[in-house]
């Protein structure tokens, strides 16, 4: 049996600031360090020894890998970052208030940019200057591959292939590997691995800090999964994402 | 031309505590993470932008490296860990208190010891509580390859080859590298480049926490190094490193 934990970055800047964070590099709060510090400490508790951690190459998912590796005083596993782990890109949508947004165009439009599955948000212009293209980080990129405005399809899409040709090698080769990622690059893993629907899985509100485990069969099948922690808590966390869009 | 930078550690738990760490995984302290932010700052005044980083298995160098890439907004950095950039092991020394064992040998015997080129400390015993042979962070070295005590030269023997296989290529193809280690695993890599000898190598005293800039020419041969920041500060650092060993 292999194991497979997800975990969502801890609560960010802009998480608390309620706005559209998408390719945007936040950093953690001070609940999201605390968040998680906890998740380092329910894995530890649960006896987790990883061979292997993926990230993005946002600070929000590598500090909280970081803080949750150092608690379990594993540091020194290689970690292997990459783009197509980042958050969906929100396009034009990134900076703004979610709330305020929804006063704006109303709770049904932002909720089917939230979470419609194949409508994308309003897409950047080239040159507007959120737009990544200059950011050295991004220099690997074609530049069809610069995201101007993703929706959760596109996500998925540009996840996958990763997942298939970086994680599921070393799945097969028996590795305990840790994600540390966003809502929606999990949430595109968790789509493909429990084979849900484009509906169901935009109901799915992944809780920040919490690791997801994932019991897989040889031939990474998911047997089951689970989060660890208090189940009460997790609700209620749920909840919290669930209800950020509206006004 | 091709900038290198080596960064050792900041002050560590043991640093602080005047003791032989090697291969004991101890945190940094508070000055030790102030010594890294310091590093970044500095590094981050100069324009410097890495492409690749390396390190050793040990958190006090990785978290060094952490913190000074965090100030530096390059988080996202790939980052290559290994413990042949480890510490030189202190063999049987490990654990003990530098002045303590100089009241006890004489400071010239924990001289030789801290600084002969090619008289290692006394060997750890296989069974002994201290060696590493079980931690499974090193289930890839040969028994052969696991250190039970160093001298300086063993250390160099163990670091010049992942030099040679994993840093010249990166170098080569024009990557700018920050290498985040240990005093002896970096006096390793100064005496390779500067050619210095065995007697002055041990004279040389790399102070925690301050990047040290190699300006290489095509060859890597370099065509001069410096250490960045306040002169005055670093003579003094040097000074409290050199003095360390003494009752």
């Amino acid at each position: 049996m292999i194991k497979l934990v997800l975990l969502r970055h801890g609560e960010s800047e802009w998480n608390l600031a309620n706005k559209f964070t998408g390719w945007k590099d936040v950093d953690l709060t001070h609940t999201g360090q605390q968040q998680a510090t906890s998740a380092g400490k329910l894995l530890q508790e649960a006896g987790f020894e990883f061979d292997l951690a993926f990230t993005s190459v946002l600070k929000r998912a590598i500090k909280t890998l970081n803080i949750t590796l150092d608690v379990m005083d594993q540091l020194w596993l290689p970690v292997e970052r990459s783009w197509r782990l980042n958050e969906r890109h929100y396009g034009a949508l990134q900076g703004l208030n979610k709330a305020e947004t929804a006063a704006k165009y109303g709770d049904e439009q932002v909720h089917i940019w939230r979470r419609s599955y194949d409508t994308p948000p309003p897409h950047l212009e080239w040159d507007d200057e959120r737009n990544i293209a200059n950011d050295r980080r991004y220099a690997g990129l074609t530049r069809e591959q610069i995201p101007l405005g993703e929706c959760l399809k596109d996500t998925v899409e540009r996840v996958l292939p990763y997942w298939h040709e970086h994680i599921v090698p070393q799945l097969k080769a028996k590795k305990k590997i840790i994600i540390a990622a966003h809502g929606n690059s999990l949430r595109s893993l968790v789509q493909y691995l429990d084979d849900v629907s484009a509906e169901a899985i935009l109901k799915l509100n992944i809780p920040t800090g919490v690791p997801l485990v994932y019991e897989l069969d040889d031939t990474l099948q998911p047997i089951k999964s689970y989060y660890l922690g208090d189940q009460q808590e997790l609700a209620a966390r749920m909840e919290a994402v669930a209800n950020q869009g509206k006004a």
